[in-house]
């Protein structure tokens, strides 16, 4: 990428999707004719959703933090992202939910440079969705490339890609390989697999509602990790059969008690967690390791549409880090001001001694007189 | 690692640091005998800055977010990570005041399981203060190994050394690329190297403040790097005079304006940005990049040692990280929990079916009925 640039991408994008395209980026001429193009329904339910999201994502922003302790003002400034690059999958379909659950946060947390990248269709173009999306967030470039190609040249840059700070967003194992070996060039929100799903059900769950929770998070692909365990023979048996002949390998594991499920769970830490029982907020409290809970009935499906995030953390990667948020998209930046008590300046001293950094005492002195 | 476990580490041990240990582990007696060695004076030193970061971190932690819009109740559950291990360099000290950075917002988070990691002294122990620390910390385990090879046993685990989900620490290159190469196995902190400085100074700026500001940050080794950039010629040549024959090279520059000084700055992104100038909050508004900021009068040594953190971003990741603070040991569970109105619901269906996952749609309609 750093020696072909544009052509490079044009190039890789006649090979691999067998699409020719003249340009990298979309204009906006041709985005706003694509946008004019989405059906009026997909456009208001494309509103509503944004609006949801943008609201729930404010809620989760955080202060600046100053507090004065020990006569020294410190704290944590948060400062966004200046340029995040998203990567939307494509395929059959376009999914412009995606390019929401990504762009909303980092929009919230006042990212002023995002880019979009999406594999072209047949025709070249882009999806009227995610072009009607790519205006209304008002975003600075789209691209009309996918795969590994897309991931380097928003870490390197190119002629008419710029460079950024961050990439997110899901995609095939190109896409995630590529990520994977340029973070360190470029910060990245994760590795992001197939779909998992475990539902931790009792009695109290309804057999219908399990079956089709299990079922649509099947639908992302024949990939996904589907499971159920439950304290319930009678449940087993009704979904074994409702399960009977899909496309996917659904794991049903009778467990002796709720404890013990939850247990496997914190073990496997799944994508998403579905608790359908009696009580969900006693086993919430024994919860380690998930992405994102669906609450009893609640299915699955709305945390993909109305987040707060469906962009989750997936092969047991729930350990060490939640779903996408403001978070990913502000950094604390760290802050001192102010004159300390001769305590504490007596304890800088003895330990930078301690540590063999004599002039960092020196410092604490000169500034402060001898204490 | 995974082949040789307890073995290989002792013998890398013996082949890099030259020193002969008979086991991978502190004993408790062993870590206790030590901590009674500690002068009083480092351990009552060590107890206050315990407590001073103790208070700060605490400020700092989120809450669980619960909000109900639409009729869905959703938000995010904070959940600290189960196991942590912190690598704390050695070499001709020991630097008990990384290990506090770490270890605090790890304990405030609520981590349950810390493990600390330090190259073994001359005679196979560990420092005094570590092991006063670690007993303080209530730390796992203590490692008696540095270098390449605990990072790896940390992230694969042997006979002796819990395999944990986070490592955290600077250290030598060898550790950083251990680290950077574990990625995705282990999650990390980030890649830590040598120490970065810029004064932004005005003709309010104490030209012997400046100065030994810049020899305290030196001080860390002769790859640190060190700027000062000011509008005000007199202070350029005082610096430049009181600098001179020092160990270190030292960037001096002329700028037109304090903008256009944050302009650099946030094109560096520097590890530590010191701000002696008249009007300090003005120009933070403007700051982009940056790990830490000590304004007016206040050393950057106080960073160091009284936080919030000093473990901070350096070679540019400032571009895309902040300074280690709570955040880092919590992962952001998302949740999702009741009825959507009637038109969120429509809009979830509408977008489900353009996305190509009708089972999405109808979970959505087996759980709540036609809308």
């Amino acid at each position: 990428m750093r020696t072909y640039g544009d052509l490079g991408l044009i190039e890789l994008t006649k090979k691999f999707d067998g699409v020719l395209i003249k340009d990298v980026v979309v204009s906006l001429e041709e985005l706003s004719n694509l946008s004019e193009s989405l059906h009026h329904e997909v456009r208001s339910s494309i509103d509503l959703i944004y609006e949801h999201l943008i609201t729930l994502n404010k809620q989760s922003l955080p202060k600046d933090l100053m507090v004065r302790v020990g006569g020294l003002s410190s704290g944590i400034i948060w400062k966004p992202l200046s340029s995040v690059g998203i990567y939307v999958p494509g395929g059959r379909k376009a999914y412009p939910s995606t390019l929401l659950m990504a762009a909303v946060p980092a929009k919230v947390a006042g990212v002023k440079k995002l880019y979009v990248a999406a594999p072209p269709r047949k025709d070249g173009s882009v999806d009227p969705a995610i072009a009607y999306l790519a205006l209304k967030l008002d975003v600075r470039k789209v691209y009309r490339v996918g795969g590994a190609q897309i991931i380097a040249a928003m870490a390197y840059g190119t002629e008419s890609v710029d460079k950024v700070d961050k990439i997110v967003g899901p995609g095939n194992i190109y896409v995630q390989v590529a990520k994977f070996l340029l973070q360190g060039i470029v910060s990245i929100d994760g590795i992001e697999g197939p779909t998992e799903l475990v539902v931790v059900a009792d009695e109290t769950a309804n057999p219908d509602e399990v079956c089709v929770d299990m079922e649509a998070q099947a639908e992302h692909g024949t990939t996904s990790v589907i499971a159920l365990l439950t304290t319930y023979d009678p449940l087993l048996n009704y979904v074994e059969k409702c399960l009977e002949g899909g496309p996917n390998t659904y794991f049903l594991i009778k467990v002796d008690s709720l404890e013990h499920a939850i247990e496997v769970v914190n073990e496997l830490a799944p994508e998403h967690l579905s608790l359908r029982v009696r009580d969900p907020y006693t086993l919430i409290s024994r919860v380690e390791n998930v992405g994102a809970i669906s609450v009893g009935r609640t299915p699955s499906a709305l945390i993909d549409y109305l987040g707060p995030n469906h962009i989750l953390p997936t092969n047991a990667s729930a350990r060490f880090r939640g779903g996408l948020s403001v978070y990913d998209f502000l950094k604390a930046i760290i802050i001192a001001d102010g004159s300390p008590t001769k305590e504490l300046l007596r304890a800088v001293r003895v330990l930078a001694s301690y540590e063999g950094f004599p002039i960092h005492g020196r410092s604490v002195e000169i500034t402060y007189g001898r204490t």
